[in-house]
């Protein structure tokens, strides 16, 4: 058991600095899908890791020029190891005029943190490397090895860590993994995953005329977006479900364990999300337990972005060269994005979308680890302790992640339990934000964390 | 018959103060879309009318603000009157980079006139304002009488055109209409038409949920780019047949006359444009000569804009909140824009899609007039004489135009007779220019369509 008096104190004492360590992070506008701040950001993490006296500290980068992984190892006072999961990429501020602080300035008002990867996931990372060093002042050695991965193309699919993690398969054994991800819900319920959806993110591009016409030639010239909207009009019905041959074949039922998993945990965040959203019903109308059961279950296709000609004030009257249509997938357990990417092609050509282009910019397979696992155990006991409640530990998030190739690949269980998320965070969306006194509560529950994992065999 | 040699001495012997008078016109940036320049040049246009003795000078001013209607009457030796439309507001600069010449400026180069409006419409209206002075400095009396409307707010859908015509329908009457407009194609050929399609302009808007969202909700969150989607796809089948509920119904059938006009035209221009457009085929895989009749004779529904949810580089994860598509209805006889709008709207109600707004953004109807008639004879004769070249007359023009209001609606057989414009003209484009030349003749062919229109019965 760790001395909780003396890791408080630190944390008071050094509460300033730790947000001017921060504010660091949070200013290095490392958004993986413009390509900035990634270099920089790595650094400054290494750089971090480093000052930790971390034993390995080490940027591995990518031939193909994608964000290098940032990889550390500490020693520890047993032989158990905590893999732990983050990342320093961000999702691009657009749109911009929405913020009403600048995205890459941490900015503190109101008892609360605003800034592009405040809580997604920058507010993570930064509050693990705080409790380390917490640790480290006031305790000495930490309870358990720990290997971290922070890498940094999470907002643009991981697209390189499947095969940097299959390389590095050995060096990455570990008892737990411990993930980035998670919060409370609108009750102050923790809530926790032990596995995510995989997703397939592709575009479809359609061409008509090589250049915008009037759109006078509308009787004799293909209007590109027209093609598009036909297109997709196969692979969905207007009931939203996904008609893509073949595609529904390769969702496994849903086990009589995942079934028990959701039936136990409450919906009742929901009605706050649709109020929030001003949603008259859930889609198709059902009831909320359907709704979270389907949350958490069903594979989706989603249009995420639609473009085609004119776009600004009043009238243009043009016949577009060019439409594109941005797609997600998420998959569950038995799709592989492979498996979508590849029927989708064959949907549309046995179709006579031939002309359409799918260009595949990201896959992430599903992952499930155990639902109850050490690493598990080790979470909800220092939700306990910490925030004496009881976590809500979900089988799997609706949302994806690269957990695949650092656990149900590797084979070692996974738990999500980060702690700066609120419902209202914003992640992804303008104004992102966290509590400064949750800044503070993340590092008390990652020592605790440590504490209990390495206390349980 | 009027004496070409005095007419010709005079165009040369005052050629040069010609391209002053229209430097000063050109000179003004008479944007309607930005409202700059427009009761300066309204002024303008009412002193050069006064300058030439017309007998009756007005400006119209609106109401609501909008650029005023400039009139003006002139006599004539015979009772027969001329109804002119040209219009003195010119379309945006913009993009202003792309120009190599000051836009707002007239520049003489290379024996062509290069400016904002020197062919659309400005060319038109200064040749024709020349020709007169001509006329009546040479020739004594004008042959006819001539009515003269100049609007302002041509370039922004004529808004307020249809309103003014109709409350001055009994001060419009005349015995031909010359509108704007026409030129020569790419084999030189004289172009004229005797109509226009109509045009209803309207914003499709979808909303789901009232921010954009992490694209996770996706099983459970309407989605309104999906929701437009499959709206429009009840609009148009994948054969781009428009399927609105009972809007074919208004099409007038092809009537005789106006398929033996079109398919007496050459359709000889089409195998350049689909080399220089890039097309396999025409539209539906048509031949040729049915992709000519088609132009000139098909309703169409064109999605000249569709936007929705992220649009950069990569992969955004996003339910986008909101999603709207920019529809352009091309209308002909005898489908009103009015009944367009009224159709789409009870299509979607009739489909559930009450929650999708339709915004009228702008129209116009669609305007035949006789094929044949005094006026386009005198057209026809006045081409002949002064190019030597029959022109091709267009039953109608595949675009549309104000011309309903000042011909349909007023019983006035019309045809477009403008003489400046090439096919390397760029209207609307940067760099929009004519040929010092074509100003020249161009105040030929007005004179010789005086001359002919006055002493055809």
């Amino acid at each position: 058991m760790y001395n909780r008096d003396s890791f408080e104190a630190y944390l008071k004492a050094n509460h300033e600095r730790f947000l001017q360590d921060f504010e660091q992070i949070i200013n290095i506008p490392s958004v993986a899908a413009y390509g900035t701040g990634i270099q920089p950001m790595a650094d400054l993490v290494a750089e971090r890791f480093r000052k930790l006296g971390a034993k390995v500290v080490r940027q591995y980068p990518l031939d193909n020029g994608g964000s290098p992984v940032v990889y550390a190892e500490f020693d520890g006072a047993s032989d158990t190891t905590m893999l732990i999961y983050n990342h320093y990429d961000v999702q691009p501020e657009d749109p911009r005029d929405l913020w009403v602080t600048e995205p890459f300035k941490l900015t503190r008002k109101d008892g609360m943190l605003f800034g592009r990867g405040v809580c997604d996931d920058k507010g993570d990372l930064s509050t693990r490397l705080h409790a380390v060093e917490a640790w480290l002042a006031t305790q000495g050695q930490l309870p358990h090895k720990i290997k971290w991965v922070v890498e940094g193309e999470e907002e643009i699919g991981s697209v390189n860590l499947p095969a940097w993690a299959e390389k590095y398969h050995d060096m990455l054994a570990a008892d737990g993994v411990l993930w980035e991800g998670g919060g409370y819900d609108s009750l102050g319920r923790p809530q926790m995953a032990a596995g995510c959806k995989g997703i397939c993110y592709v575009e479809l591009h359609a061409d008509g005329p090589a250049v915008d016409l009037h759109s006078s030639f509308a009787p004799i010239v293909p209007n590109p977006a027209w093609r598009l909207v036909h297109a997709l009009a196969t692979m969905k019905d207007p009931n939203d479900r996904i008609i893509i041959d073949g595609y529904m074949d390769h969702v496994a039922p849903i086990s009589a364990e995942l079934r028990a998993a959701l039936e136990a945990l409450p919906s009742d965040d929901l009605p706050e999300r649709q109020a929030n959203w001003q949603l008259k019903e859930w889609l198709g109308g059902v009831s909320e337990r359907e709704a979270f059961i389907r949350l958490y279950t069903e594979p989706t296709m989603t249009i995420s972005g639609f473009h085609s000609g004119y776009g600004g004030p009043g009238s243009k009257t043009v016949l577009p060269a060019h439409a594109y249509a941005k797609i997600d997938f998420r998959l569950v357990p038995n799709l592989t994005y492979g498996t979508a990417l590849k029927l989708v092609r064959e949907h549309l050509d046995r179709r006579g979308y031939q002309d359409i282009e799918v260009r595949l910019i990201g896959g992430e397979e599903p992952a499930d680890s155990p639902i109850d696992s050490r690493i598990k155990r080790a979470a909800v006991k220092a939700s306990e302790q910490v925030w004496n409640k009881t976590p809500l530990v979900f089988p799997r998030f609706a949302g994806s992640g690269p957990m695949y190739p650092l656990s149900t690949m590797i084979n070692v269980p996974t738990i999500s339990c980060g702690a700066v998320s609120h419902p209202d965070s914003k992640i992804h969306s303008p104004n992102e934000n966290i509590y400064e006194k949750d800044y503070v509560d993340a590092m008390r529950l990652f020592a605790a964390l440590m504490d209990n994992f390495a206390a349980e065999a």
